[in-house]
């Protein structure tokens, strides 16, 4: 890896607290979910650690050949600790609904399109690959809770734009870092920007295209 | 990782061909069944990406610490882009049988199970762990399309042969590796014939004896 | 990776025969799942080496840039083979509880809980990172297994402890190896704890407190 200079010292600070985050919110979409299934505490923290740390650790294995950061940074298990310990204090039964899970993924969604693609930019990946990688990141932990849950992943369904969202953060991402405006505040505003198409896609139900065209002689035969 | 010889290089240059041809063929496969279950383009594009470069990622992090071909070459994310178009163009919700599906997992089976063993080879991987990991390719993005899809995974359904032939266009592949007998025709009649071979074991519905006999007592009491 | 001092070799030696005892019993695990779920043998093999293998194959690529030991040894394959064989032959229909895959299932853990701490250790990592390693390694087969098979993992089930066993496991192997006191009886000893502990666990059905707590004001509305 190539020696990094104080501006990519100062890129790798921030990401460290935006990955931090990230993994705090995904780790809650895991909790919120071991609660509506019904599994225990160790079940929620297990979950948490998942759906929080999945991703990272898919990307870490993927760019490089070092310990990935959730194994040889033991602060990235305390999120998850966080995440268990405040569904079980503040979530009852009868907030089944999965609303806060789609918040808190959507937080999850927008921090970690953001981080991986920078971690996999600093590595010296190509903007394509990094861009791919970012997403991998981004839906990795809550394909892996979904696919859990015996629940087809919401990254493949089709109700609302998922993926969509990610790719569009990690395109941004990768423009901001290659003409050097990648910064806190450009970086804290495409987290917003994709937190809130994500939540907009999945409030009013925007989707894509579906994979296969409906067909056209739809009449049914008489 | 050794010095390639021209010879290696050729088998390398090939491989590639044959490695993008069964991404592509994954890849419609994902596509095929992201259109039966009613998903978007985006997931169509996502699913189909799962299926045609997972089992690569997986075998690339296994044999070497590079970054894993499918991120390190943008060439690879042509197949799934264009198998998702072509689907979503040609493919209609009536031909909703899994006819085709199985058709183009048999390809991508065939071509796998042969650049996965090569590649293992030429990193210098023994022979049996190089028949494992291109078993390991070849079933790899199927396992991950059927896992994400909550089915029962093809690899495990006992109705037809499915690991078999993966198993011996790998160990074809050794033999004629070993004996430098590989080229690009030779490796042409081994996908033949393991795409053959599956292909004939699922319309004659050829098995393997069960994971466990039936009872011999079988008799229903009275 | 440091020099090992004979020490540490000595650890090896003995940590690869608990390793392919771990093997064999979460590939029996596997084996006897695809017994009651009716796949052929050929499947019994498979999700028997991805029940046995999948665990240490995520230890392996995680602490290290080398091959993953069940590529790189060919030895690993021995123990599927085995229980496969052993399944077929000895397993009936009849039999279709779980009982069965449970015990061996916790064999596995308790032993696996220990041998990838135990890697992680001597790789160099720091405690907590090596207990999560090995927690990782002792219920990755089992959480592969069951995702493949469309269940609801046994790691998550609050119905009795599973996660917590493997987390004393991997705790005593890192504070006996940080004394210098883990030695073949010492290991062993934790073993038997281990698996004493998760079969009493699920035995009297010992369980954590739950995900959420209750709703307290659980009266139905009149």
């Amino acid at each position: 890896m190539q020696a990094m200079n104080s501006d990519n010292a100062l890129h790798f600070d921030v990401a460290l607290v935006l990955d931090l985050l990230g993994v705090f919110f995904f780790a809650v979409s895991g909790s919120l979910l071991a609660a509506r299934k019904g599994f225990d505490m160790v079940g929620s923290l297990l979950l948490g650690c998942l759906v929080g740390l999945g991703g990272g650790v898919i990307r870490d294995l993927i760019i490089s050949t070092a310990v990935p950061a959730a194994f040889s940074q033991p602060l990235y298990l305390a999120p998850p600790l966080l995440a268990a310990v405040l569904v079980h204090l503040l979530f009852s039964h009868v907030e089944r609904g999965g609303r806060l899970l789609i918040i808190f993924d959507a937080g999850g969604l927008a921090l970690f399109c953001i981080t991986g693609t920078l971690k996999a930019l600093v590595a010296g990946l190509n903007p394509v690959a990094a861009i791919l990688l970012g997403v991998t990141t981004a839906v990795g932990g809550g394909l892996l809770r979904d696919i859990t849950a015996n629940e087809v992943p919401q990254l493949f369904d089709s109700k609302d734009l998922y993926g969509i969202p990610a790719f569009l953060g990690a395109g941004l991402t990768t423009v901001l870092f290659s003409t050097g405006l990648l910064n806190l505040f450009s970086g804290s505003a495409v987290a917003v920007a994709v937190f809130t198409f994500r939540i907009l896609a999945w409030h009013f139900g925007w989707h894509a295209p579906l994979a296969a065209r409906r067909n056209r002689a739809g009449a049914v035969p008489g």
